[in-house]
């Protein structure tokens, strides 16, 4: 038997799924599982999008243009202009998902062993998509004590070699939900000025803004238009994961250029979700709104009732739809699994995911995990419910070290 | 501004893709262009399919397992069995196309530099995805004298090296329409075995064989399950390749288990896709009978057509919907541009694959062309009636040298 990569081998797995197995033994025994472990929205997809999908009227299942269809790519390009991103349709590429814009950027930009600093905790995929372009990812830490505020500047330039070759940021953060300033993403340019990197920014979550904080896009900083690259997907605008719709945006002709390359090889991105992409467009404000809304009475609820919970700490996040948690636990991945093993308050548990998973500097996070509140208030109140309740059992509970710093 | 990856500016652009500002330029002076270039079929994607995603009553559009959804892999396990390919749910990854099959089995098997023999001429994105992957490809010549057999077993083991991990066919082929016999295959299998490779096979048109010649398939080699992988799409099958679904196949668990980390790294594939994939199983048999009916007819058209050209040859193909025809021209790129460029004949002209893009060594390929019989009869013989015009006043054209191995 032919043996595998080292790749596949030291490719991780996904952090949050490892566990779905005990979940799945769990349901099985009837227990009842409230999942916040997954930025899976209860949201309902706005009916404007899934009716395009259904009044199609497709004869043949065609290819679309590599790049995506050109009526959705010109549509997309004025939904930008509307954020003040002032961008024109081939300077767009639709992938299939924000995860394949990620995955093209880091094979057009990087070569092995190049290295791409990221503030953690990010999103765990980075570290799939890294191992498997062979890009070396080297963490800054940002802190719960700071709300995971942008490390300092300096902490950054420790990290410089000959062989870094970008900065990647999520804004608004998954799985921290902060919200990058207009000034932290200053000095973030001039970083990337003085060193020539480029400047890679998750930004999927760009609708779910909270307490009149204002976005700002890397696309709206001046002077360095030929080093950004914004990476985006329709999946969580429009509770739309199953779409698999996405988008690699840059003004860089030279890069996006060779991306199309790497785009042409597979072919074209998913035909229904691109009808349903350009349809979504249509989405009503009041739509946003209402969701935004929604969104901002759960994170009240759960951040309040996390922090009313005996030694834990949950700052206020101003974005996205998580939120990070340290609890007074010894070991978070113990503690996730151990919730779905061997816990369950009236026939119910909850299901988190460890920050470990968030985190590149092993041991950090130990005593953190990120919750998702993409659950009905309802169904939250009792998810808090039972965390209280295994906080109170759990076996591996820190009493003290973690209490006093919970009432940061 | 930072530069692109080395492998960004070595990914070949698509030969085929290449062509199409030509062909927008003519269309735009209000030439037809009759497009034999591309294996995207005018047949109509099966009602059966369609209807299922046009009633699909889905309020959240929700990411599905990464290996896709459970009751379509259970299904897709029946569909295999009918071709006496005796899988399991669990041995199925549903990917992102064919194409995401190939590039996530080459990240799982392959390191970067070793070698992938493939028989030439090949589809032209496996040296995309090869690139992508950091595999170098070794390939071993076919010859359009033979119909693009497969080459001795001896040309095969003149190329392996200790950088030899694995090689990789397509049957039926694209882009030459051979159907690998029985015995063919017994060969590869003693080969693998021998070394110990891995044995990757793209089967995407395993439903377009011919003249009462039978598909055998790599699953159906004994003695060799834990090398075999098989790579399949639905894009051909039921003409829909904006579906954007495949699957990468195989009895190896480690391998799989491997597999499944970048599948869930990219979370999942899309959702209407699979819904319409997993409705197409219920296609009834009389959709395939008449579509193979008419490939038949479109492949015995153009066949006779061309070898009717002074100084062309073109082998009869078993299966695919693809020929190789050997022209009299000194260089089928030039050729190509040419009669996008320069060429009309009552304001119509036919877009051809260059044969040059399927083959990997240089200079390999430079007289022949691909031709997709993917268009009606009526509009394959006004594209014949074209080529045949276009090569009496082709100031490229090579009068004697082709023209005596012509009759072939």
């Amino acid at each position: 038997m032919p043996n595998i990569s080292r790749k596949a081998e030291l490719m991780p797995a996904s952090p949050i799924r490892k566990l779905v197995p005990y979940a799945d033994t769990a349901k099985k025994a009837g227990v009842k599982i409230y999942h916040l472990n997954i930025g899976q929205p209860d949201i309902e997809t706005p009916s404007t999008m899934l009716d395009a999908i259904k009044n199609s009227d497709i004869k043949v299942l065609e290819y679309s243009h590599s790049a995506g269809i050109e009526s959705y790519r010109k549509k997309l390009a004025e939904y930008y202009k509307s954020f003040q991103i002032n961008i024109e349709a081939e300077d767009i590429i639709i992938t299939t998902g924000g995860s394949e814009a990620i995955a093209i950027t880091l094979m057009t930009c990087f070569n092995p062993g190049d290295e791409l600093i990221i503030p953690e905790p990010f999103y765990a995929n980075y570290n799939g998509f890294s191992c498997a372009a062979d890009v070396v990812v080297k963490p800054v830490r940002s802190y719960i004590e700071t709300g995971f505020a942008l490390p300092p500047i300096s902490e950054f330039e420790k990290l410089i070699t000959p062989k870094t070759k970008g900065i990647m940021i999520c804004n608004p953060g998954n799985p921290t939900g902060y919200l990058y300033s207009r000034e932290e993403l200053d000095l973030l340019k001039a970083l990337v000025k003085k060193y020539d990197l480029y400047l890679l920014s998750d930004e999927v979550y760009r609708e779910f803004c909270y307490d009149g904080k204002s976005y700002v896009s890397v696309m709206h900083l001046e002077g360095i238009d030929q080093n950004v690259i914004l990476l985006d997907s329709i999946s969580k605008r429009y509770s739309a994961c199953g779409a698999r719709i996405g988008a690699m945006i840059s003004k860089n002709k030279q890069l996006m250029a060779a991306a199309l390359k790497f785009a042409q090889a597979r072919l074209s991105p998913p035909t229904f979700g691109q009808i349903g992409g350009e349809a979504a467009l249509k989405t009503p404000k009041s739509y946003f709104e209402k969701v935004n809304k929604e969104y901002v009475s759960r994170r009240d609820f759960v951040v309040e009732a996390l922090n009313n919970m005996p030694g834990v700490y949950c700052p206020k996040p101003s974005g996205a739809f998580y939120c990070i948690a340290r609890l007074p636990i010894d070991n978070a991945d113990l503690f996730c699994q151990w919730l779905l093993e061997k816990f369950n308050y009236n026939q119910r548990t909850v299901m988190l995911a460890p920050a470990t998973g968030f985190y590149s500097t092993p041991g950090a996070g130990m005593d953190e995990v990120r919750i998702a509140y993409v659950l009905n208030l309802e169904d939250l109140r009792q998810a808090m419910i039972c965390l209280e309740e295994a906080l109170k059992v759990y076996p591996g509970k820190k009493i003290k070290a973690t209490a006093v710093s919970g009432n940061v």
